[in-house]
């Protein structure tokens, strides 16, 4: 038998179903008419922005990494609770002026990104945060096309890294931002071009559980930014500290410590260089505050035993949940936290391996689990399905199509 | 520096491009209108399977696994060139028929079929691959509803498993068909319940590039199936012997030796016990007759060098290439086969890394490999780029969407 993550604090049990925002999974999918069916949580949402500014400076911004959930309600949710958005792409520039949000809130980050899509950004009034050299050039070339003095901050890839973060956006060689020695000279050329200077992003990694690690990760931004600032000779209109906020997915996992962070924070705010007296200072957060508000409800289709093991089959899988199933086979695979969401108040009484549609044997949701025993018609919970889930998944796969999407 | 794996036969170079069915790259990328662009190669299909045919022996059939690539022109294609097709759900019955092929040639396979599936092929006159008890009632039921008896095969999982291959279907507990030594007593009850036996589906692995592990699976699979023919005391219709062949993705990967595969499988048929005689016997095949005939091709939009370390930045990615970058991070991560595809004929002068335009650090393409000095504008290519690329990768992440595609 294996362990499964942690369930998320705030779900409740209505009926002997789980319930989410009040509502038992029952009556979601019968308003979704369909499973399988991702439920979004806007009062979840909502509390943990409120828990997160409880605990940060007050002058601290929050803004919301859009790929972590793209989903229309929820950005129109976001768009009352954070101070910006940040986007990665063209098409999020379109989804995010969809949901009715001013593309002036707007940042654009992104190795990669297309003349069309500068083009675009600027005409939007967003802010470019310049990866390189090349794109710089580009961009003041879109900005003379149409008319417009490009807003651009600097991507920076610093020298350190958010130790034991789940994945290293810096230290050493990357294909993000510019190397910090080489983003001083970058700037001042950039701004005696006629740029609208908006400062820097400094991005070290992200889905860290350790807050020493982004304690120190946070020192470590700030002063980098002073640096940068002094030798560009330029005091910063906004610095984007990244993020790195992670949330619990695995056994043995614990969430992240929050107010300790914060109070580092508010002792560093206390102390600010000239050069960020008067910054604009945002966090870019998008699992953190939407990860946990998301469950992915799948209805079990066969039960069947196969050399003694049960498996329970569902309509769903790993097209809407790649991470949750292991992410195309990782050596290590390790159980998200997961329910049998139609029998939420019973005790376990057998062990089952939770699976999907897909004909793969890579398709698992939860591997040898302690589960209530489950019939056909029983829907499966996989909780921490908020960020990364339906746009990070192979919809397509085996021709089954998207995953139905509510918001609560 | 690391290796690449090695570029399938096949490919020509012209006017120092990468050539494709004889057009070179920048041809069929402004024949597409954009990249990122994946292109199969007909011709490539259609030798392949040639060359497979010339190898086994003439009673063998030869099924297509719709999954490793469901475009609509591969699909048209294969209709002249194999026997049958293997479908995973309705909407690939779907695709299936929306590309004029008779269902009567298609067979339904899969964990999880919705009775709403069921009914669909059933109705269609497809074959279904019986995988569970609890699937065969509802398949007799959705008879009954549709005044239909079902054809159906019983999908085995066998106590065996190909040795060393990418992806184990068989061999202990399995959430795949019905435990063989479980199949003989089901399939008489549902032959006397009135349908139309199909015969057998013993499918115990993918990926294997071992011809000896191949041809002692495929005995073991004839023998099984002569045993539970024997049970069910039937001769069987039409035995499915899977699949399992694969293709070198990888560096010191070489091709699968048919040769031998197809004598041994001549010898075997030569001696055929009469519960075999007159089956129709296929191999079902997917990656293996598609893989290699398909190739990604992305633009460089970027190229900048990050602590001496040179990356070319792409329009494309993880997004439609995602077992290419890594499935989201393997612990040890290899290469594709790659190149730059215009400057095709050019020898090798730098290391560099190719990665794609998503901004996160396991959008790579090939990390620090050979390729000669490459500049924003160049074309790359992804080989072995036409199995489980597209579909079974997520287009929409960072809200990039699906890639062109086309068929030659």
């Amino acid at each position: 038998m294996k362990s499964t993550g942690p369930i998320p604090a705030g779900f409740e049990t209505l009926n002997g179903e789980l319930a989410i925002g009040g509502k038992p999974v029952s009556e979601l999918v019968e308003q979704a008419g369909r499973t399988p069916l991702f439920v979004y949580s806007g009062d979840m949402i909502a509390q943990r922005i409120a828990d997160l500014r409880a605990a940060m400076p007050d002058r601290l911004l929050i803004n919301y990494a859009v790929k972590a959930n793209p989903f229309g309600p929820v950005l129109q949710h976001m768009a009352g609770l954070v101070d910006g958005f940040d986007i990665a792409s063209a098409g999020e520039l379109e989804i995010v002026k969809q949901a009715g949000i001013d593309p002036h809130r707007v940042s654009f980050a992104g190795p990669g990104k297309r003349t069309g899509e500068l083009e675009a950004a600027i005409a939007a009034g967003g802010t470019l945060n310049c990866e390189s050299e090349g794109e710089l050039d580009r961009s003041l070339a879109a900005g003379e096309t149409l008319g417009m003095a490009p807003r651009i901050a600097f991507r920076v890839n610093p020298s350190f890294e958010i130790k034991g973060s789940g994945m290293k956006m810096g230290g050493g060689a990357k294909p993000f931002g510019i190397d910090a020695e080489a983003v001083p000279a970058l700037a001042k050329r950039a701004i005696a071009a006629g740029i609208e200077f908006r400062g820097l992003h400094i991005f070290a990694g992200s889905q860290a559980l350790s807050s020493d690690a982004l304690i120190e990760t946070q020192a470590n931004t700030l002063e980098l930014a002073d640096q940068i600032s002094e030798s560009i000779g330029q005091s910063l209109p906004k610095l984007n500290m990244g993020g790195g906020f992670g949330i619990p997915y695995f056994p043995k996992e614990r969430p992240l410590d929050i107010i300790s962070i914060g109070d580092a924070l508010k002792a560093r705010f206390a102390a600010l260089p000239n050069s960020l007296k008067d910054a604009d200072i945002c966090l870019e957060l998008g699992r953190y505050l939407v990860g946990e508000a998301g469950v992915y409800l799948t209805r079990i289709i066969d039960r069947k035993v196969s050399h003694g093991h049960t498996y329970l089959v569902t309509d769903g899988g790993l097209h809407h949940q790649l991470a949750a199933s292991g992410n195309f086979g990782t050596v290590v695979r390790r159980n998200y936290p997961s329910a049998i969401a139609t029998r939420y108040g019973d005790e376990p009484t057998e062990a089952a391996s939770i699976v999907g549609c897909l004909c793969t044997p890579l398709d698992r949701l939860a591997d040898n689990v302690s589960v209530p025993r489950a019939e056909v018609g029983d829907i499966v919970a996989v909780f921490c399905a908020g960020a990364y889930g339906a746009t990070a998944s192979p919809a397509n796969f085996l021709g089954q199509g998207p995953a139905e999407e509510i918001f609560l």
